[in-house]
């Protein structure tokens, strides 16, 4: 490796603020309590070390939090383009094959209009982060949606075009907590395939 | 200003997504729908620059979803450690002078045991983000703490402290939606001083 490689991941490092550089004293690896969660980098790195099932559940708390709360805001707030990049994004979920790139990105799609359509530039920005989470999502091995799932995306997205608002919460926290539930059955059949048969 | 300042500003915005350099095309600005208004520096440049109500809003209601649920975590997670540092930010709020650097500091201190204690790495990386929201609300000129505010955090200790998640999740939305209140006064009061009278 170059130094001048080296200059620069450490340089690239510090701007995320995973170290701190000090005079005399050196380059030092900050906390990980201190590392922003939030920048999808950060998140990628932390999960692509390991994918430990405490971080997949704060991960999906964190979605419980935000996620309801953007489609409540959304069925009050989308523009009738939004609902109609919703319907298509919904018709991608329904008619591409289960489990291929393009209702994978059909799927990314539908969450990333919800939090657009909540006209919140704070929730917008979390959009980073919620797809980095969904795309760890598929990577953990679970790429075919359940039948539930596609029926659940399907209560969102009618709730958000017929402007009800707690129907949209209850409807996206149902989907969450179903998805948190395949995703850690996924995890659970990946680790016992692993070990050996004794 | 040197060639050398520029060039590290524009390095700066780049690094913090707010332009985007192209070969042969330039510096342009990224709309600002597209900025990260989690980081701490591009939320603070976007409210000096202009502190409209519709952003005031936005930062209330992004804190209305997270730290409600962040104070439910808490009172379920917080080490005992974590409680005492809450009872003593708990006294600085009582008993600091109203307005005072140090009444502030306690208040800020308050919110940020919280989402620690919330022991979820995606909450605490807002931290940052509510830390701006709160020296914001004091720099626009609401500084004294009302009775109310002060007895709502207490309601908020003492809910965490028993380990009763819900009424530390219903004291911290209380707390907000008043507060939320006192800072739209205060800009409605600077508003009419700052208008000539007829």
């Amino acid at each position: 490796m170059s130094r001048t490689a080296v200059r620069e991941a450490v340089r690239l490092l510090s701007a995320k603020g995973l170290t701190v550089s000090r005079p005399k004293i050196g380059t030092r690896v900050r906390p990980t309590v201190d590392w922003n969660m939030l920048d999808p980098d950060v998140l990628r790195w932390q999960i692509d070390q390991q994918p430990d099932e405490e971080f997949i559940h704060a991960l999906f708390e964190m979605r419980e939090i935000i996620e309801p709360a953007a489609a409540a805001r959304a069925a009050e707030r989308a523009t009738e383009d939004e609902i109609r990049a919703l319907a298509l994004a919904m018709e991608g979920i329904q008619a591409e094959p289960r489990g291929s790139d393009s209702q994978i990105d059909a799927d990314i799609d539908f969450h990333m209009i919800i939090l657009e359509a909540s006209r919140n530039p704070m929730l917008r920005s979390l959009g980073a982060m919620i797809r980095s989470t969904l795309e760890i999502t598929f990577t953990l091995g679970w790429r075919i949606m359940a039948n539930d799932a596609v029926l659940q995306h399907r209560e969102i997205y009618e709730a958000i075009a017929g402007r009800d608002s707690d129907g949209a919460f209850l409807a996206m926290r149902r989907l969450l907590r179903n998805s948190k539930g395949d995703v850690f059955d996924a995890l659970w059949m990946r680790r016992n395939e692993s070990e050996p048969t004794s």
